[in-house]
């Protein structure tokens, strides 16, 4: 912990110049109701997050000894491509341990930058168990993702970014897993300019730092169960729990469908591609978690941009949904000729799109000599969804469920 | 034509000052294989497009007699949205007139900035002429979404931003509807660094610069069909056509499934939501249109961002198919017990994970006595949704279709 200061944070500044971008800052106008909100643009990022700061900078640390012994990193997610594309440009070898039943899509992307991935069997902390394994055997140095102090350091230049960009900027939004973002801001912000407020947001679903805070003795959560897999982290680092609870103003979360609900709005008013993780502080400010923050010149770091399209396809469905503008209807039908089209007429005289359509022999719960038409809409919001249910009560149709 | 000069676009670039982004310029080392690919992102601008440069600067130029009677502007996508944000700034009435299909998403954007939308039955040509009796009436300023010299000299201010961010660059590709933006970005860089090569792209559904630069006459095509619908224009305008004929050094097409790729890549490559409109140049790249680019530093515009998510939702679909990485099986199950399990099984060995599923009965080209499962899976490539094909037939089942 003594090992970090304002100097290292510095000297990360100046030795990142050679790889990492100094992303934008950007207004966002459509979050600008109550507060003025700019978003610090991390998942824009070379390797698509933050996390190639701080490792970029652990790595040009080392002795040339260490180099030639080569780097060991334990991660499936953002610190894996930071750390290979840290070892890629200081020639040095990497291997990157992840659970076996890692996504074929990080993966090659690890790989793609000259990373060896070991795959290991178990679970997460059998791959940490499997790495710290290999330093040992091949004195080979361990990049920790952030319970470290040049880590931290080389996260915390997103501090000093943000204070050159946005001078007069009241409060900060971080995103916490493990902590190492928060602790390296903070650091940063409070040194510089001590009335800057820093906060926290984590998943609802792995509050681990929260719950420490609280306690104030570091915890491990039994289970983490959010989509946000970049802040899925069960335990603080002891160097992180110290500086967040030296300088942190406060931590709040967020729910599921929240962070589904930012990614949405990010993607449809700023253009911008947030994994779960980069959009806590949107949702943070969209839900008005930290109500003092009204009136106030806020900066919401969006961390990164990782997000499998698989799944990103899936939270825009929810998105659309959760905002009204997609539905789907389940009708009994009269198994008699015309009523899907009688049905399909309704709807679209509501101004409903009908998207998919599935039709079938009843189901157990309606009359036997009826079918079940599902239906998947696009509508605009709840009042027109409204309507349409009404209109087909009216015409003497039945929703099922 | 003759009022567009150097001066005209140093003077919007000044302008613009107070109300556009100097939009970032990010590399892409994904599509750099061949080639050294820079992003010029107009999809971060206010507005979402770079729209908003052309009509700001119109706007700027207006009198104060002419501000008090107001702007009129035919379009129901980024024009209407840069046109009303200039004149609320310039505290001008404007109206935005639009064929009464236009999606809610598109008029409620307009509205947002404080413009009145009418809504006219018909196609966009009746909104134009409908627009245009409003200004003759009511002695009111149309402004034009590309066929005007301070609405290309505002475009033109995207060309200065290229030279001065990338002053190295070789080659410039930018997409072409009407051709404003490409008119003012070739002069702007011919002017100044004649070596510069300028392209244009265009939606292979709606070629109609291309065309007319081939005919060496100004064509109207019939139809045009792209869901690119930024550039999706049948008629290039006077002063557009007469620029490009003489600044630009070519313009290829690409396909619609070449631009949904184009999308998909931008996502998950560098955290980039663009509409289709913004991502030809991006296709033209990955699909290798220029063979001459080849070892050349190249920008691509990426000219706006304001794709309904809901369409987005269908390309990122699409884009999945195109790459394997999503697929549809139907299969003709004899009517027993155990069948679902048995082909759910032999499909989750080989990797795939089912994601939707509907099983009926019979369809006319099946054996009466047999179902029909339809299957939807998330997969890896093409090769594992053969290698699910192999196994299924191997184990006796029939695919559909």
């Amino acid at each position: 912990m003594s090992e970090l200061s304002m100097d290292l944070i510095r000297r990360a500044a100046e030795t990142l110049k050679a790889v990492a971008r100094r992303t934008d800052m950007i207004f966002a106008p459509k979050l600008s109701v109550n507060s003025q909100v700019y978003l610090k643009t991390e998942n824009l990022q070379i390797t698509g997050s933050f996390k190639v700061r701080g490792a970029f900078f652990k790595v040009s640390t080392l002795t040339q000894e260490e180099l030639d012994h080569g780097i060991v990193a334990c991660s499936a997610g953002n610190h894996a491509q930071g750390v290979a594309l840290s070892a890629q440009r200081a020639k040095a070898k990497a291997i990157i341990c992840m659970p076996d039943i890692a996504p074929i899509s990080k993966i090659e992307a690890t790989k793609s930058y000259g990373a060896e991935v070991h795959l290991v069997p178990g679970t997460y902390d059998d791959a940490g168990a499997y790495a710290k394994g290999l330093c040992d055997e091949r004195h080979m140095t361990f990049v920790h993702p952030f319970d470290d102090p040049k880590v931290i350091a080389g996260q915390g230049t997103v501090g000093l970014e943000i204070l050159e960009q946005l001078p007069d900027v009241d409060a900060v939004l971080v995103p916490v897993g493990g902590g190492g973002l928060i602790s390296g801001v903070s650091y940063a912000i409070k040194h510089l300019k001590p009335s800057c407020r820093v906060y926290g947001v984590q998943a609802a679903e792995a509050p681990s730092m929260l719950r420490s805070i609280e306690a104030q003795d570091k915890l491990t959560l039994s289970t983490v169960n959010t989509f946000a897999d970049g802040i899925a982290v069960k335990h603080p680092g002891d160097l992180t729990f110290e500086l967040v609870n030296q300088y942190v103003d406060g931590i709040v979360t967020v729910s599921e469908d929240e962070i589904a609900a930012a990614i949405l709005f990010l993607i449809e008013q700023r253009k911008l591609v947030c994994e779960g993780a980069g959009a806590v502080t949107v949702a943070a400010m969209i839900y008005d978690r930290i109500p003092e923050l009204r009136g106030k010149k806020v900066c919401c770091v969006l961390s990164g941009g990782n997000i499998d399209v698989n799944i990103l396809s899936r939270v825009i469905y929810r998105g659309l949904q959760a905002n009204g503008r997609r539905t789907e209807l389940r009708l009994a039908l009269p198994d008699k000729p015309g009523q899907l089209a009688a049905v399909t007429a309704i709807i679209s005289r509501a101004g409903g799109n009908v998207i998919g359509v599935s039709y079938g022999p009843s189901a157990m719960e309606t009359a036997l000599a009826s079918c079940v038409l599902s239906l998947q809409l696009e509508t605009r919001d709840f009042e027109q969804i409204g309507r349409i249910h009404m209109d087909l009560e009216a015409a003497g149709y039945t929703l099922v469920r």
